[in-house]
């Protein structure tokens, strides 16, 4: 409906600005895929959600249908919906190499599907608002996605807290423990703490194989507590025979004192106990939660070393985020902060009292119209309540009257919707007023 | 890639800002319908076209493959990828009429999918730009149409011609020569006119099973000529007998009396042997074509008296225009009429010196975000050659130097790239300067 509309684009335009003064370009893929390129990608649950689509025309030839269902969507269906921006993306870079300067920085604007059951929250068509920039390792790059989601939440006035981690640090830990070749089944579990609770969170440890030494040997890492500053002092000496353990730290450091440099609005917070559950991530990670509204992350993302690697180019790091524009929508909602003037149709309505009445108002409307001012005609010779009540319901603030004496003097009667008033000028001074 | 995304966001920017003026609504649909909603509504050749998205889980429980694919497919497949915009907007219209206040103004610029093989100007995923207006039969709206068509195509510097005909004329000629029933072949013949030239029409005609006589009483229609004035007045009179026929013309004089009032900009002729070949069309169509480009209409349109009674609800009159943005992306091209710098990622490169040099340029660079101004950092300590290679493969028109001088004075440094100049100037200005 058009209220969702203007309230979606209201966080579009805001986000795509921010990006935009961020001098990202925009691209748009495909929606669809060949499925080989999307198979594989997201996971055994991921495959489950990819919407498959049916090849044209004899689909069936040469097909044997005693098989699993499994294996025959495939051999049916060699075209897929797209299901996040980020392989595609990568799919592009690779695809595109020779046209890219590098380091490029992109941001995408566009639905993603699932085949999910819908629910509250969850849809089969949603949009991602993704920016990434590849090919530079610079912690600038991480510390300019803060600042821009420091901006686009500030402008949606929204307070948040972003919470950062590193996947390094991750690695280290699971080293420390002795269970280096874990780190998936560890930051599975670590990233469900806020959920489950730590008992729990030691529970599938155990579950996932690790020993009640290994298990033990990770309270030393959740017990750290301060500044961001001491937590990585801390880590610091927990890593002194962890290289990869120290790099995470060292990256964390550099990037905390960007950060604090920057001074960004929004609250910071290094929490190791973040994971997040995609494994393409090797560096930073990040995610967004909302400060006065139950909800989960609004805002999530993290450098990844080598994701072009699977379609054939290798070592092209690159950083990037994405905001969920329906989360946000739902923010917005719960905090009743959407401006109120968005879902304006039309910023007043001309009555229309009969064929010539509506030729003067046409002149008129066209010279508001070129002014940028939206404004209505309304279509037909209707009773004159029926055509106030349209403009009432549509919520038009204005109404427009041109009867005989306006158009005898030039002139047009404005009727103030809210207040009432009425008031008859010149058309220059009901452009300016309309302005 | 950016460029294209440019111009094509250059093309939505300007119909989705005229469509606003005229208080048109924005409203989108899913990509997904139901196949049943969409199939049977585009013709066999529709079906054909359509992608079908297969059914999750075990699709193949209870089908039995020993049939025809084409009756396999619908019960793989429930669900299907949107074909046109019209269609899911009546579906919409239907579903939410409680909700909806007529006369009702909505626009919609989405893709649309089409099974086809890819071409020059043909393919698979190609957005739509439309607008229409439903439940109301006032002419005014048909003149809004034009109005818009005028307006959008002035912004793009395309001179154009608008061709307008009616239904109702077209329904009439069947009737004056004995093929009331005939009207479909008769219109999809003399739609071919421009193509494929009179003699083939005529050829066409017969072999659609018209008699020599009627395909002969054509020719006074095929031979009027002159103003649309005088092609209305001499069809008053061939339409002496025939109610329907004298009905559009009415109409069709209504229509020209309101464009001549309103003086708009693009040529706009009154085309006997307009018909499209859409067969929902009852009243007004339209066509428009660029006038210094051999190209396809690149517009279109027309009144529908029924398009939501397949839905049931019958009786809801419409009238609505597309346009074809990919066709207009190709005629921009061939005109070289994209504006020159919509393209441009940012306003001005910081060149990064080092970390104390960064520092600074991410405090200016904040500044200068804040004003709208799209900058970018170089993220990396490269080489100087490296960096202002960078600014030139861009096209950026500003560098900016920030080194230890500019730390001490509180100045920047701005290179403009095309003429080579360089100023060091106070931080103030040089915001002004780039704003």
């Amino acid at each position: 409906m058009p209220v969702e509309m203007a309230r979606r684009n209201y966080i579009f335009d805001t986000i795509r600005q921010v990006f935009k003064t961020f001098a990202f370009e925009p691209i748009e893929t495909p929606s669809l895929e060949n499925l080989s390129t999307l198979m594989g990608k997201y996971g055994e649950e991921g495959d489950k959600l990819l919407f498959k689509v049916l090849n044209s025309g004899d689909f069936m030839k040469d097909v044997d249908f005693g098989q699993d269902y499994h294996k025959v969507a495939p051999q049916i269906c060699e075209r897929g919906l797209r299901y996040d921006l980020t392989v595609p993306f990568a799919r592009f870079v690779v695809q595109h190499r020779d046209q890219i300067t590098f380091p490029f920085r992109r941001y995408q604007l566009q639905p993603v599907w699932r085949a999910d059951r819908p629910q509250k929250g969850r849809y089969r068509e949603f949009y991602q608002c993704d920016a990434d920039m590849i090919g530079s390792t610079s912690l600038l790059n991480e510390l300019e996605l803060v600042q821009m989601i420091d901006v686009v939440f500030q402008r949606l006035a929204i307070r948040t807290c972003v919470k950062i981690n590193n996947r390094k640090v991750l690695a280290g830990i699971a080293e420390l423990i002795g269970a280096a070749d874990r780190i998936v089944d560890i930051t599975v579990a670590i990233d469900k703490l806020d959920k489950i609770g730590l008992d729990n969170v030691r529970a599938e440890l155990a579950e996932r194989g690790l020993t009640a030494q290994q298990v033990a040997a990770l309270d030393p890492v959740f017990a750290l507590a301060g500044t961001a500053a001491e937590k990585l002092d801390a880590l610091d000496s927990i890593f002194a025979s962890v290289e990869v353990g120290r790099q995470g730290v060292a990256e964390l450091r550099e990037l905390f004192g960007y950060i604090a440099d920057a001074q960004p609005q929004c609250q910071v917070e290094l929490d190791l106990t973040l994971a997040r559950g995609l494994n393409y991530y090797t560096g930073a990670i990040f995610e967004v939660k909302a400060l006065d509204v139950q909800m989960g992350s609004i805002c999530g993302g993290g450098r990844y070393d080598n994701l072009t690697g699977i379609f054939g180019m290798p070592d092209v790091s690159g950083v990037g985020i994405s905001f969920g524009a329906d989360r946000i929508y739902d923010v917005l909602t719960e905090l009743d902060a959407f401006p109120a003037d968005l879902n304006r149709s039309a910023k007043a309505m001309f009555i229309n009292f009969g064929p010539a009445e509506q030729r003067a108002c046409v002149a008129i409307a066209a010279r508001l119209r070129a002014e940028g001012i939206a404004v209505l005609i309304y279509p037909d010779q209707a009773k004159m309540k029926k055509q106030m009540d349209f403009a009432n319901r549509k919520a038009i603030p204005f109404v427009i009257f041109i009867g005989e004496s306006e158009i005898a003097n030039g002139t047009a009667t404005l009727k103030d919707m809210v207040s009432g008033n009425q008031t008859t000028m010149p058309i220059d001074q009901l452009i300016a007023h309309l302005k």
